[in-house]
């Protein structure tokens, strides 16, 4: 059961038959080998693992996950750490299964807009490679996170607003069950009604009910033209408010962000980007035809200046767009650099568009109620929102947790979701029933019987009972 | 277990306790109405339910199961009748389900581009509904099939090549489960990661795994602009190509429908469409501005006669439109009218798109090897064909369904599904374990879990161990 799960111990006898499965050079138990996979990007504490394995094939995944089970030792996945809740960290020791070695494109299927990679593949690294056949992985979630770390958190990021999130552009994949068995789910037809969607299942469930062994993904032909522009306003309810406009035209953009004023100056000082000091949404739009382009810059112009815009600037130069995506993929690196010594709690809540001038009125609100600093960055297009609180001293922290569990807390009351891109990981398990009711003790029951020994990254998604 | 199953019948008491739960009017065992709900659309043989209820609410849906559950009584649910595969077809007899008196729109979240429904609504009425709105459920399968129905078989229709299934247009649902629970699976927030996908695990499980009680569905603004294109081509192996070439080129069309000569003659007969006794591609394109609907039309009757159509032609009047479109969705229709006394196994299978001439080279190669007749319809954009066997005794049916089976398994071989729309039903499980292989066990498994007394819609999905 998963609640209560007694784990053997990293005894050299296991170390030697995961070395029989592996191969000396891809197990180690050197103290830098467990230090770097024992803490992702978030505010979550380190925790060690005891034993770091770079499987190469599927089976040997399998292999692996076979033989723990049969002892009862916790493996987690590991992608490259670039996740923000806590996701891949080692809660109960045992074995790091690190997917740094399976980083290959098996094919790209170039007619049918589709690519079979391994799961330790970056996605950019991918989009480079793509990038010669003028397709894309559409989901950038900023870092360079692998893709099968960002299916099984169901990453999105800045074009999910047009393409959708992982779980949207993934066709197929292999999985390794935590009793060896290695299955296919889905299929590279795009059409399929053929029984139970197992895909999904598993895309999003972290770790926690296979390990995902392989992917074909469904790509994008590069845009013909694209365009970004930059809109800023007095204050962050007139720019939220735009963001619903915008969405209700019918206006279909590819990226609809909000930064605040502070990461606006922030961003002009260390990027040379010339923004305001103001609340600034970043936009961009893509088009087959160069007209229909032109046409919707119009209107988004149009939209922006009606409901208070006081700029709005927009290119079509390639050089100037990438400079502005690259600044704003920044962001979070530029704020961690000005403020040395502070650390962030990244809160990510989600809500129905409607709701998001309410959800954001909010935490204007709660800012200054508590009179705390708080930056803000957000997906606004998905109704998505980053509030981020610097904190230095763990009373700090303390405040700042319970600050995002408010947030939290009314994200959920607008039909939202206390997480829309980082995954329940460790933060956002004390939400779960809140979130889902009674539907938690069906995912649990699955859980259980996928993983009765509860060795797939144990200590995440589901509260204690 | 689901295999061997032993139910009890509808005895008086269960009659009574039925009553209790539904009132009088709600419950029948009238010949008319175990008639009216025997038998779907396809070739399947019908078979009776022993009682017919109409519930009116959800926690009645999970009274009925709780109790259904209790007396190890089938409880098969019911929309239209529409389907294509048997998939609502009363195999164990039990309780019929059926959804007509839960019908209503319960709320449109304009704003948010979403709507909240009953299951037993047809998509056409709603769709007639939120016309004032501006707004449209994209999932388009022919027939007035219910949401319910819908999103139980993943239907999906000839708009999914640019809007996608079923399965991508719904974001929420109330389910209940066999045990009499009821849960709610998935958000309204269009971002989630918030643990496991049970909303896409529902979604497509044909009734088996619980039963849909409400859904939001995610909506689309009517676009501003509408063309409809037709293209003729001297064979079918040439109109296959030019679908590859379209899809390829990056255009994005919201249909893209392959008929074959004899359906075109059909149409052209009965409907008076301006056809050629040809092979014809029937093209849909939706646009936000009129230029960018000029450009792409231009370039798709480029990309047509470049690969060889023999005649082109395409119209914005919307009268015109949707004519030729009221023709399409009726070639079913009409073929039927055409030939009395003959019935028709529909097949329903499709692969990825650059597979697709071969798999329709191998249909044509049947036909011609076998001597038999068929026609073909198919949602071409999405690599998916539909094969319609006409027969008349049950030999030449035996002999239309080896041929289903062996276009099944040529798509299947090619890394294609034995059903793009239809489901499972009772005509594919044979296919079950080729197309999954191992999978089909966890499938299972999932199954005996939330269905241990295997109630729900018994026979289906699952191939006899």
């Amino acid at each position: 059961m998963i609640t209560d799960s007694v784990f053997s111990p990293v005894s050299a006898d296991v170390i030697n038959q995961l070395t029989q499965i592996l191969g000396a050079g891809s197990v180690s138990t050197a103290q830098a080998d467990i230090d770097l996979h024992a803490k992702d990007q978030s505010q979550h504490p380190a925790h060690a693992s005891e034993v770091v394995i770079w499987p190469q094939t599927a089976q040997q995944i399998a292999d692996v996950l076979r033989f723990a089970n049969e002892r009862h030792i916790p493996v987690t996945p590991w992608g490259v750490g670039t996740s923000l809740e806590g996701n891949p960290i080692p809660l109960h020791g045992g074995i790091l299964m690190s997917m740094e070695r399976m980083n290959q494109i098996i094919k790209v299927y170039a007619d049918d807009f589709q690519v079979t990679v391994q799961p330790g593949i970056g996605h950019k690294d991918l989009n480079a490679q793509l990038a010669r056949q003028a397709l894309f992985f559409p989901p950038d979630p900023g870092a360079n996170a692998t893709v099968g770390g960002m299916l099984a958190n169901n990453a999105a990021g800045i074009r999910t607003v047009k393409y959708g999130a992982s779980k949207d552009n993934v066709l197929q994949m292999q999985v390794a069950l935590a009793d060896g068995r290695l299955i296919r789910v889905g299929s590279r037809s795009i059409k399929q009604s053929a029984g139970y969607d197992l895909l999904h299942l598993f895309v999003g469930s972290e770790g926690t009910l296979g390990v995902i062994t392989e992917a074909t993904l469904k790509l994008t032909p590069v845009p013909s033209f694209m365009s970004a522009a930059l809109a800023a306003f007095d204050d962050v309810e007139t720019a939220v408010e735009t963001v619903v406009a915008i969405r209700g035209s019918g206006l279909d953009p590819a990226a609809l962000e909000l930064i605040d004023a502070a990461h606006a100056a922030m961003l002009r000082d260390a990027e040379g980007i010339d923004l305001t000091d103001q609340p600034t949404l970043f936009m961009e739009f893509h088009a087959s035809q160069e007209q229909s382009l032109q046409a919707g810059l119009e209107m988004v112009k149009e939209i922006c200046e009606e409901m208070g815009a006081t700029r709005f600037r927009s290119t079509t130069d390639p050089t100037e767009r990438k400079k502005i995506w690259h600044a704003r993929h920044s962001s979070f690196e530029i704020m961690v650099r000005k403020f040395p010594n502070t650390k962030f709690y990244i809160n990510d809540v989600a809500v129905p568009i409607s709701a998001y001038p309410e959800l954001i009125g909010y935490v204007e609100e709660l800012k200054r109620e508590h009179n705390v600093t708080a930056y803000m960055i957000g997906h606004a297009g998905d109704g998505n929102i980053h509030v981020e609180f610097p904190y230095k001293t763990a009373e700090e922290y303390e405040k700042r947790a319970e600050l995002n569990r408010l947030i939290v807390l009314k994200a959920i009351s607008l039909n939202g979701t206390s997480t829309g891109e980082h995954g329940i990981g460790i933060g956002k398990m004390q939400f779960m029933n809140t979130e889902h009711g009674p539907a938690v003790d069906v995912m649990r029951s699955i859980k259980n019987l996928l993983d009765p020994n509860g060795i797939l990254n144990p200590g995440k998604i589901f509260p204690k009972i």
